[in-house]
């Protein structure tokens, strides 16, 4: 982990400072009125309450996209225009979903919807995905003509995935006849379209063909896969005082995770039965998360995210490298995202 | 009017029916699952309860970039993908309009959100969003480099006008402190920039550069405007029997049309009088909309609506032309436009 971090920290430190700075260039550029740029800004963690780094997340999707670039031979900040145009598209996402979930907060801060109200907060979501395509128009053009689509296709086609996938989402809500099948159809599009999408466009900007670009999209889906369930484990068996969420709170939630959906495969263990009977109160979610382990759910699930990440790194390791110290932040990024236990 | 119907009918029997295909073909093609292509097919009037081509609504925004392309030199067929798009986005903001403005019903039918729930309706309107950008692609590329923005771009920018112009209107709601400057902004982003855009698109698939393009887009826009001030008008004059609305039906909504800002700048008028005092119930709402037309509103609204139109006639006769049946049959969907009275 210690050595994970020293690649990757040079690289944070020139890109992510870039990589606002572009952010917020284009959001003062393209959104107007100033009170919507302001509910945006506020949004993308720059203004307001609790505004700060915190606020912001990570910005795993664009340093993705400038690493890549940057790993497959181009330059990084000729693939900024791409990094934000998803870091864009996650935020419109984020944005609609906290309405659509009814979530009160985001990363400890008040959502935009509960401040600003659905109707505008729609408006907002609205506005963050018109500006990635705004902007994707600045990636230099014809740098790929090989392949069979543009990077504005290929964001859509994204975008049009994670739509598919919180579709499923939400119908999903209260079923209990879901297979494991359905998980994996559900967050191919909630969260692995758009890490494909966030690689595929560095490789795109770098200059590769589609073909050798191939390894590298790999590596994003099998990324994006291997997070979301890593991202399930912590929600049951996280720390709390790591995630920052209380024990177990996906099973409160009543989140249909890969392990509950394991867990009810086997429809007689304790946790199924108890699962069925309905609402689960936080005092007993600890233990019923113990219930969920003992059908084997826990260990099958940390098995699943070894096996994408495995993949994952497979995957990379097979992609074109033009620049060392690139290609190893990108491993040190993935590996960073899939030890993380936040 | 029997002349422009005349110059018009032959092309919309060839062009409407290829665009239906074209729509249909591609939300077969790109949205998932079933159920929610079925959601948009509802919205689109091709399924459900009361399909059929009242439910489809005019495809004015379509039809105005397929004859553009056509009467600037180019075939209207290679403009189907750029006339989706702009159809895509139409009913995209149809679709979350209806969410934020609550309303169960459009065109007669219940919406999206009234059958579906809001989240669910959200989702579907993101998905016709990033389908309109999908399709764009379909577009000949590199038709027009003389552009200094890409068909995305455009759209995209109109995209921004219409979120700029979606938080206007929601900010204004309740607001008697609007002067008439506060109105044409909005108009601009609401109902303009599409039209423009529609039109650009068209010219853009015809080879044309952007100067040449200049006066379809100004034709565009003028009639973009033209045509909400007309809908005002309507909204408040227009016989109940044609409009299939209610008496007035502005008023009672409140709506800070521009005969309402107008009517308001007399401040002792009996009209603003009455307006600030509150609710107005549908029995009133005709005697009401006497007293506005007393303060010049009625005459000075249809003044705005015919300079616009004149505006929008000059600069299309301004423009370059190819095909002068295209021509003369895009100045007659602009007549039949201005002229309608429903």
């Amino acid at each position: 982990m210690r050595t994970a971090e020293a690649h990757l920290q040079p690289y944070r430190q020139i890109m992510l400072p870039a990589l606002e700075d572009t952010l917020r260039a284009y959001v003062q550029a393209h959104i107007q009125p100033a009170e919507l740029a302001r509910m945006v800004a506020y949004h993308m963690g720059w203004e307001g309450l609790g505004a700060g780094p915190q606020a912001q997340g990570k910005r795993v999707r664009p340093l993705l996209t400038l690493l890549t670039a940057q790993a497959a031979g181009g330059d990084w900040k000729e693939a900024l225009p791409a990094a934000a145009a998803v870091e864009f598209i996650h935020n419109f996402s984020l944005l609609h979903d906290d309405i659509q979930d009814g979530s009160r907060l985001r990363r400890g801060r008040p959502t935009v919807w509960h401040l600003w109200g659905i109707a505008q907060a729609i408006n907002a979501g609205d506005a963050l995905f018109a500006l990635a395509f705004r902007v994707l128009d600045a990636l230099p053009s014809d740098q790929s003509p090989a392949w069979p689509e543009g990077p504005t296709a290929l964001l859509a086609a994204a975008c049009l995935n994670l739509t598919r996938g919180q579709y499923l989402d939400l119908a999903y809500e209260g079923r209990a006849d879901l297979d494991e099948n359905a998980y994996w159809s559900m967050i191919e599009g909630k969260t692995a379209a758009l890490l494909e999408t966030a690689v595929a466009l560095g490789a795109y900007a770098a200059g590769l063909d589609a073909d050798t670009a191939q390894p590298y999209r790999e590596f994003g889906r099998a990324l994006g896969l291997a997070f979301q369930v890593w991202d399930d484990y912590l929600g049951i068996w996280g720390d709390p005082n790591r995630t920052g969420k209380s024990v177990a709170s996906d099973l409160v939630a009543r989140k249909n995770s890969l392990p509950v959906l394991y867990g009810l495969t086997q429809r007689d263990s304790a946790f199924a039965q108890r699962w069925r009977r309905g609402p689960i109160h936080e005092d007993e979610a600890p233990a019923l998360a113990e219930r969920l382990a003992e059908t084997g759910a826990r260990a099958y699930t940390r098995q699943q995210a070894e096996q994408w990440t495995a993949r994952a790194r497979a995957a990379l390791a097979a992609a074109p490298v033009r620049d060392a110290q690139a290609h190893a932040a990108l491993q040190a990024l993935a590996d960073a995202l899939l030890h993380r236990d936040t």
